[in-house]
């Protein structure tokens, strides 16, 4: 199953994508190169330019766009989301642009110095950032972008832009926790299903919980609205982890931009393998067994692998807590005044981060 | 020469330390334990702790103090500048508080990312963050610094702090700009004294001329006065990078914590250097043929180095162009009103950290 990609990704894309444009082309030459080829406006260097440089244009971006991939609907998801939570308070979305290009910021940072430090070399289908123009400059980059994603924040005074920037602020304390942990479990080898999933909540669910909410926060709606809005983010955070996870395994490199079974090979601790190994009876001590060697793991051994994980249950578990939180994402809307078609197309874009083609 | 730390250094350290310690407690474990290191509350993983943990006290720093140091009175220079600032604007110091600690944040982050992406190894007299916990976690660690400093400006409204948070994140910016272009030089053979002074000015000079303007800017002063702060900051700063290259050539250990000679052997593309290859005629061509060995350089050639630093007329030039730098930010903050005790303080910062021990 291939989802279309919802309306108001598309849309998110064409009002954020000269915001973010106009941002990266404040920054010295050297860290907007790296973000314009992170963004996909360019190739790499020498190859052809692809969106016409960092600044001013207001096509969309040329990669990672319409094709599903493993950042769910490409580089406008978290600002569709930014963009529906202004409208679930009645705001404008014009004037919440900014937040969501500060999310997505936030979101292009963290990848540009995750991928450097676990070592990711592919990035929607294309080499890593690190990798083409060196780690040092990946690192500045990601930091540059940090920095933006603030002052965006604080470009307009109200109260409400306070709010968002406190907000996103602690969104990013979040994820480099998560990431914290998730560097820490690459050493360990005990790590609980209880703590993979306190990762992946502050990791994943962080951000897209704060890129749920902090449009209605720029809008000047009610906390109880703020919150509700949170609380979906943080569940639908949760599910789209679990099948981005569950990509890392099954996925095909057309859907996910990376060599298949990516996540075995590098013997990450995903949620569907924890699972699998804390839970999964003699195909989980089997699995364990298998990821614990310390040499390369062959072709054959990844498939192997990937057949443990099934057997000892980790599929299914996470097939099963993704829907789970679904549903639960589902209950905190529901459980708050908003418009009928907000409220929807927020489901499209859970439901569609969530059943990508695996 | 060295001369005593100001007194407004450690009065500045004293309120400013009790904020770091708070904002630095908000972290997740991994990036505290390493944010704590990093400003000397703590010693390497195994040693024992000097100061207690990341939260609540209120006890000064236990390094990088009043020793000196390559960073200029420790920790606390640059929230003095910030302290000072407020008091020019008539601002209550108390006030400015998360401000100072800000620029501090700041600080840290920079020199977290800079010293892992110059693989510099020994940081106020200590191994640097890096070495001790890995090149993953300082990089988390300058991330989440990074992303406090933000905070801690917009935890408190008023327009005062949103300038604050604008003009630190400019600051953010050229601080990550200059460090491109640093790691740029270095690829390169031909870099000219203007560049140089242009890289100096973004990589040291935007955060110390933020440092002594954002202080005003939250007690609400004047546009002249924050004006004339932040050009009196950035020839400061100029003159503090003139001083530090120059310590980086002949300071000793026991002042830079860095072993001697150290620019050198990096083969730093510093100002006294490159002053002396693109303006030093016979000699400054013999130092060009000798740092552009292939070879790391034994300790006799390092010791001809600095000679030929000097007689190609780079010590000369720098310790001139210091003063002029110094005596052009006195002029600037001669022109605008303020007690004249603050104009007094800021001078005598000014000073003290051009006029270290070399």
């Amino acid at each position: 199953m291939t989802p279309v990609v919802p309306a108001v990704v598309a849309a998110a894309r064409r009002l954020v994508d000269p915001v973010l444009r106009e941002a990266v082309g404040r920054l010295d030459p050297i860290t907007a190169r790296v973000a314009g080829y992170h963004f996909g406006w360019t190739e790499e260097p020498g190859g052809a330019s692809a969106g016409g440089g960092s600044s001013g244009g207001s096509s969309g971006g040329s990669t990672g766009g319409s094709s599903g991939g493993s950042s769910g609907g490409g580089k406008a998801l978290r600002p569709a989301l930014v963009l529906l939570s202004a409208r679930a308070a009645g705001g404008d979305v014009e004037r919440c642009a900014p937040a969501a290009a500060a999310v997505e910021l936030v979101h292009a940072f963290s990848l540009l110095h995750d991928d450097l430090m676990d070592g990711d070399r592919m990035r929607r289908h294309r080499p890593a950032a690190w990798t083409v123009f060196g780690g040092s400059e990946a690192i500045l980059a990601g930091d540059a972008l940090l920095a933006l994603a603030g002052e965006l924040l604080v470009e307009r005074d109200g109260p409400g832009h306070l709010d968002a920037a406190r907000s996103l602020s602690l969104a990013v304390r979040g994820l480099i926790a998560g990431q914290g942990m998730d560097l820490e479990f690459e050493r360990r080898d005990d790590v609980s299903l209880d703590e993979c999933l306190r990762m992946s909540a502050r990791k994943t669910g962080d951000l897209l919980s704060c890129a749920c909410s902090i449009g209605a926060m720029t809008a000047g709606g009610s906390a109880e609205l703020v919150e509700a809005l949170a609380a979906f983010g943080a569940e639908a955070g949760l599910a789209f982890q679990l099948a981005d996870d569950l990509l890392g395994i099954w996925g095909s490199p057309e859907t996910t931009g990376k060599p298949v079974r990516s996540d075995l090979r590098a013997r990450k601790k995903s949620l569907p393998i924890v699972a699998a190994i804390t839970g999964g009876g003699a195909a989980g001590e089997r699995l364990a067994h298998l990821l614990a060697r310390p040499e390369p793991l062959p072709e054959q051994d990844l498939v192997e692998a990937a057949r443990l994980v099934a057997e000892a249950g980790g599929r299914t578990w996470a097939e099963t807590e993704a829907k789970h939180r679904l549903d639960t994402a589902g209950r905190h809307l529901a459980g708050v005044e908003m418009p009928a078609a907000v409220r929807e197309e927020f489901l499209d874009i859970a439901r569609f981060i969530t059943a990508r083609d695996h």
